[in-house]
């Protein structure tokens, strides 16, 4: 049987804030195997916090319940579980001792309204929480269900949730059959054809894919269950390689940038930036990644021509000639910045991101990608559709998607 | 009568992807004084869903619904809505134009399986996709409430939803009562602190507070309801302002970075930025902003000594005796980058951000911020907490503030 998420939080409804807990709560129970069957958001008030408790209880083995449980008079959900379970709210020593003793340990003073926390269905059994004041609690639903409440502050709900909640989840859930997933990042096709080309394939009997579009990427997942189930991930990971070639980017949990990281510092290649439309937006993506000074010299966001032709030597009369974002621009700019750096690899971008700076001839969403090397340069141009940031995006994946391939070219020893 | 949101995907229930469709959904309809009531997410699964559909349909006079209406066969969510109502799938002739003129606009072969994202519920209406491939379409459900199904795709569905449901939302929306709400972004001070604050300031009665930590900025919502709603929030807006001082940093949707570039365009200011151990994230946030080529001429990510020694003649002297990580340091990084770019200001930031490269006198977290203008540098050091992203972030906020400081000061006159 499975499991449901319930946040609770006018602020999660009303557009103050975005409910990160649910993903949490999905990402780390994935992790140990267990799956969300359902997940719901309700606001501060108590008969729909009540009805939503009854109804996930009815459909599934266990409930976690997040947000509520602080000394604001919003915080409702300790009085609403009571009034769905028909039980009294009574003050928990045990809660009591735990704020108490968080107060003290905190040298603060502890406010009398804080002991509302303490105010918990009858026969909850208190979950501490050892990032916070407010204490979490577990109860047995009429209907079988486990109940597990936890405060919405997400650093308090995924320490309670790793240390209070999973070893019973884990302890109670069934014998799961052997189950097995690979996660495939694909970057330089389009959906359908990603699924036409994995239905070609022809992928072991029994693997299950779906497709999710993170722009610009396409995740796809690969999973099994049952005897087997390892082999058959495994030998449907060999077919979509073939099958994807090298658009498949990155397995599981790994990203675009990370993999080109990767690749780059084992290829031993070194790489400088010249950006202009993406703005730093490359250099932060590679620089995300812990270790990038093994690979990484130096970038130059060079929004201004005098920084195109000072920094990269780009030639005025070119810059007149053929405008900043042009082809013969970009091949400038890559082979400066390398020549500047001194590195093996030297990467350029320009482009009209938009919104403004469009023309007839150079619409928004034109750019220019340059790549300079040992052996020369390569270029080329792209009109990428949306707006300003999708544009951005889409060149600075394009851009990671060179410089990856070129490690991975300098590896097999083809360059 | 309130608004639902249905997500729909096994990907946002199985930890592959965090759900930010419900909560972009519900700052848009906000922003137009429109409450969801709540929100749910279920499988890819044509019972489910359905049961999901009905439910919803029954509490609420909207529901709007994402996801599954892509080309693979893991998108059920149209044959679920026909299962839902008992009416047909059909192919609808508009969709269908809609998804061949999109093929013939990106100039791209349509493949076969596309034609199945035009089976839509029989007398569905078809809501034009502006982003994207799959369209979507409106129906009523048999207990009055509307149905809106979008596609998953972020961007899409953002479009969608302005485009075409919203109008409709509005146009059926009851009057509301007089209501008003202001957000404040607040950066540099603690929780608690601003709270206190505001205590202290004694706001109008009737005006609501809510706090939201998104590090490392802190939102207030001020909110107020009933005649005289909107003169109690813009008192408390004045009273908050005068609370939280030079700390309150944007209003409304305006972020930390919006208000940075606002401020230097409006002062007439350009800048110039270094930037080490942040690598482009600065430069990254300010060029996220349309019309940043105003105000920004040129950043440079100077990882290696090489970069900092060339382009920002920093001392090779001065990097062998205080390190690259240093007070020394960063003042010549912005001295040097104000020179070699010619702006009135050169911002510049050294630091740790880990996991490796600590030292017992320079941990992890240690970051040095410099702030050249005509009348000199000013330079401070830090000791940021958390990992590497959330150093990474605060420094840059940090060094965003300086300069949105920098600007205020200028425009008043101060220097």
């Amino acid at each position: 049987m499975t499991l449901a998420v319930l946040a609770i939080g006018d602020e999660l409804l009303n557009g103050d804030q975005p409910d990160t807990n649910t993903a949490d709560i999905a990402r780390l129970l994935a992790g140990h195997g267990l799956a969300l069957g359902e997940a719901a958001c309700v606001r501060d008030r108590e008969e729909e916090i009540a009805a939503a408790l009854n109804r996930l209880a009815a459909a599934h083995r266990a409930v976690i319940v997040t947000g509520g449980l602080g000394p604001t008079a919003d915080d409702r959900t300790a009085r609403a579980a009571a009034k769905a379970l028909g039980v009294p709210l009574a003050l928990d020593p045990v809660a009591l001792k735990q704020i108490r003793d968080r107060f003290q340990a905190w040298g603060r003073p502890m406010h009398p309204r804080d002991e509302k926390q303490a105010l918990l269905p009858a026969r909850a059994a208190v979950l501490a929480n050892p990032e916070g004041v407010a204490p979490g609690f577990h109860l047995r639903h009429p209907k079988g269900a486990e109940l597990f409440f936890l405060p919405g502050v997400p650093a308090e709900m995924r320490a309670m949730l790793a240390a209070g909640v999973l070893p019973r989840l884990l302890a109670a859930a069934a014998p799961r059959p052997a189950a097995a997933v690979q996660r495939l990042t694909v970057f330089g096709l389009p959906e359908p054809e990603i699924e036409q080309r994995l239905v070609r394939a022809a992928l072991p009997d029994g693997v299950e894919l779906a497709y999710t579009v993170d722009f610009p990427v396409v995740r796809v997942r690969l999973s099994a269950s049952g005897d087997g189930a390892d082999l058959a991930v495994d030998r449907a990971e060999l077919a979509a390689r073939r099958a994807l070639e090298e658009h498949l980017v990155a397995l599981g949990d790994e990203t675009l940038a990370g993999a080109t990281a990767r690749l780059l510092t084992a290829a031993g290649l070194t790489v400088a930036l010249a950006e202009s439309c993406t703005g730093g937006l490359i250099a932060k993506l590679l620089t995300d990644q812990p270790g990038a000074s093994a690979f990484f010299e130096r970038g130059a966001v060079t929004y201004a021509n005098a920084a195109k032709t000072g920094w990269l030597k780009v030639p005025p009369p070119l810059l007149a000639r053929s405008g900043a974002v042009s082809a013969e621009c970009a091949r400038a700019m890559a082979r400066g910045i390398r020549r500047a750096a001194g590195t093996a690899l030297g990467l350029a971008v320009t482009g009209i991101a938009g919104p403004d700076g469009g023309t007839p001839d150079k619409p928004v969403g034109t750019v220019f990608i340059a790549l300079a090397g040992a052996d020369g340069e390569r270029v080329e141009g792209f009109l990428f559709r949306g707006g300003r940031d999708r544009i951005r995006l889409h060149s600075a994946c394009t851009a990671l998607d060179w410089l990856r391939r070129q490690a991975i070219d300098h590896l097999s020893g083809e360059r």
